[in-house]
């Protein structure tokens, strides 16, 4: 599937420069299974829109996807539902961390973004609903794009996710109160976890973005979304996909992405190809610090950008 | 200076539909010098690269340029003293309505972005320092990127706004006690007033925007901002621009765009041209509702997007 | 038990005003249990240091004791444990209605006081622990204050509480998470219901109420709180006893005080006496209509107030 | 007017106490005038219903009254307008730090309490209006409670604090943009300043707080207010009387009290006696800390409390 292509040299070229960062973040410790990942590993990866990937470094590393898994819940929700979703989550920048509940409790229940977790629960809540099963929707989603037959969830992560979700399951609760979930708290938290604790890697993720370059249609050409909805999730990812850095996102790589405490982040260059870059170690806002350098890199270099 | 071009069918068709809208919102009344703008006005001009513009409707009409002025402050300031602007004013969304004390509280007189009132206060402060005239700066400016010698401040609008500017006191007066306002809150007041009853067309803000289509080239083949500057204000028009609808807006109309009280919309294709919408009545989050109708209508009927 | 005393013409005077008021409150009505009670339903009762106790209209009806409760478990945890609890909740009044999250999260999982619901909560938590048995051990002593051995915990009401919980379980897990929970949640949850839905009478809970008032003295002659603990408890009453409306209340009706959604109000004079007065209708803060006018009167014609 | 009396050995030993004590906070330091205050300074008075006053220590020596002041102008206003005052400011603590914006933004202007920044200047903006010099009319009053005509304003420290008064500008706009202050802003903060800015020693604030033991009644036998404004206040007091601290003041010391950041506290005894205390250093919450412990031992001597 590796192809020699202009993007190549490219990758390789930023791979070098990476390899010379010397500060690069603290991987997420709040549950010991993502804890365990070297800082020092990276990977990216670039999917053209016929379905050609290449990639550098730990390309083929499997990681835990966490929230990035939240752009194709929001997108397999999306296409069976369409825009009532929207009575349930608005799509506004969420301007504090993700995690606050002061805003869901403001504006009575309703999450401001399908990205914040509060957003995230939703959103497989009403998957849930909708398939009987969200985090095996998702999976086998994840597993037709990306031809990899071999993704599978980390039964022992989405453990230790359960066992530290307190602050998940007091949002879901929260909501609760305030009529916006369907399914029991427990049973939309088990979801929750599972899907958050499919691992993928570099390839994968880049390879399963790809409906979002090409304006909704999946691997197979089959249309998953409409054109419409395909630029609402890029314009979605753009303004809230990296937590509360998503200006600051906007602003240094100036791409759709989306990123996950287990140091993966995805990016769409609309119409042209997508992207995925891993690096265990997180900012102080919960981006890999050498995921938004490389993306950052990718656009200087290539001059890619939405702007 | 109008010529025939591939737009203006597009433009007719617009503003045919726009015609016919009967909810349109209500004028800003908070100064009697706004209320009075009837809102069935509806003008819209589109400014390719090279500076032909054409419209239709109330395109060459003056109206008070208000927050969209804060576009260009930001891009004179920034093109005068560079990155040291972002240790005083942060470029992250808001998530909260434009007038909000509250983050600007939590975060320590540190405004979220430039385009909240709290953050343009500080980009015209610190302008005026720069150039001793903030105001002026900003008018010369928009005369020679429109070409248009005409264009003045309307000092009854910039009066009226100084008896209604409590607010505005308050975030002065409120980030001076962090230490993050250099001039007299009184000077910077009346400056920023000035900056906000400035009056120019559809056609004057459309060329005046050129800039950032251009990649920071102004329209006498100058640089104003760097390449990468210039994409840095198109994202933050992007996530930032439209108060507490800047999600719904990237979603809907898919452009870097910025609006103000008064009607207009700016909004940028870059590489390729940039448009200004006019339409009095504004939605309850402050923008004008034929204004972002016009311009969702537009990048449908295009295909235009970012995304 | 009933004496003729100089209270009691007055208790009659409040009870014929009181039978005119029109405008009650509406119960709570957010369990089906609470809402069944009839508005017009109205009982107040003084006891004396000895144990004298007298009352009218109906003094000696049950009720759901809901908040009331929070006094006992509070002076039962503080007679444990003492000063250790005050590093797990505070005792600043909120500033905020009692449910709300905002401050919880603004001061890292510690609440504001013992008698918002986080802060009760935690003092059931803790008292779970030291006890094995926080409901059942608050049972016991309200049953031995009373007097009254008839005095249970109405299952159906707890069970309605616990299948509208939702605000309460995100309060639990919320502080979960910042690790000032011990006991699981969903057991701090079951205690905390049952502890609620006690029933008891104004009678029963005037005389259970007399240890604030005989400065730590229990009914037996026992100390169960120091008088310093005593004074403590009663300036946590009065600056923190009925939800958002403590300054109202303290300025209204000037003793320590705490309120019930189920309608009941206790009172204490210190060195003097105490009141429980009970009407299913609440105002908009959630405390008895009838209740507060009738210890407004009350302290109003006997002069007794701590200012 | 010195007698020998109960209470005075009672000062003697708290004197000699506080002494001792290594730990005595930071003088308040955001204007120089406050900051050259020596933490080792120490007074107390007690002044008795008929006018008898003592002391120990520095109880002669004048000091800035600052937020003490508010206690007066509440009165001096609540008696000219009644319950008129309380559609413009509530009555409730504040639960927040004392010069939040946070709430006053939540409750559309109108402020907490009398006593935070916001509801001082409410009342003095009401009291202005009402004499036509709201600041003249407070001195008046101190000086013929105290007996003390020398009573004069610091036009200094006036100067001093209106130079660093930005953040009570912003309160002043930000309230008259919801159209809650009367005078120009400028007006009030020169009344205000002028207000916290007026010196007394110990024994004249002692004094001067007389009229609550009293029950509204002044120095001279006429009476200010009616009983129960009396109540009414220092119920006020207590519950929002010593900033973010009130629960904790109430449950040490257990009287109403009012702190100001010159180091000044005054308290009352209903009925029985007023104090003041003064020890420049303050705590992190801008109380005195020696003020907080004489006061607490004195209660915890004399058995005085309203608990």
């Amino acid at each position: 599937m590796t192809s020699s292509h202009t993007f190549e040299p490219i990758l390789r070229r930023i791979a070098a420069e990476i390899e010379s960062m010397a500060e690069r973040g603290r991987p997420a410790d709040y549950i010991p299974a993502l804890a365990v990942y070297d800082p020092r590993r990276f990977g990216m990866a670039v999917a053209e829109l016929d379905g050609t990937v290449y990639g550098v470094g730990d390309w083929r590393e499997p990681f835990s996807t966490q929230s990035i898994s939240k752009v194709f819940t929001l997108a397999l929700d999306l296409a069976r539902e369409g825009d009532t979703l929207w009575k349930h989550v608005s799509r506004e920048p969420s301007g504090n961390p993700f995690n606050s509940l002061v805003q869901l409790e403001y504006e009575n229940g309703i999450p401001r973004n399908p990205f914040i977790n509060a957003g995230a629960l939703v959103v497989t809540d009403r998957l849930h609903t909708l398939t009987g099963y969200a985090a095996g929707t998702l999976l086998e989603f994840l597993r037709a794009e990306s031809g990899n037959a071999a993704l599978a969830i980390n039964d022992g992560v989405a453990a230790s996710e359960s066992a530290h979700g307190d602050r998940n399951a007091a949002l879901g609760h929260f909501m609760a109160s305030y009529g916006n979930i369907e399914n029991p708290v427990a049973v939309l938290l088990d979801q929750y976890f599972r899907q958050c604790s499919i691992e993928a890697s570099c390839a994968d993720l880049a390879l399963a973005t790809g409906f979002l370059a090409r304006h909704g249609i999946r691997a197979d050409g089959t249309r998953l979304l409409t054109q419409s909805q395909a630029k609402q999730v890029n314009a979605i990812m753009l303004t809230c996909g990296t937590y509360d850095a998503a200006g600051d996102f906007a602003y240094r790589v100036g791409l759709p992405g989306k990123s996950g405490v287990g140091g993966g982040i995805i990016a769409v260059v609309p119409g042209c190809c997508t992207l995925c870059v891993w690096g265990p170690g997180l900012d102080e806002r919960g981006n890999s610090v050498v995921g938004v350098a490389a993306l950052d890199r990718f656009t200087t270099l290539t001059g890619l950008s939405v702007f």
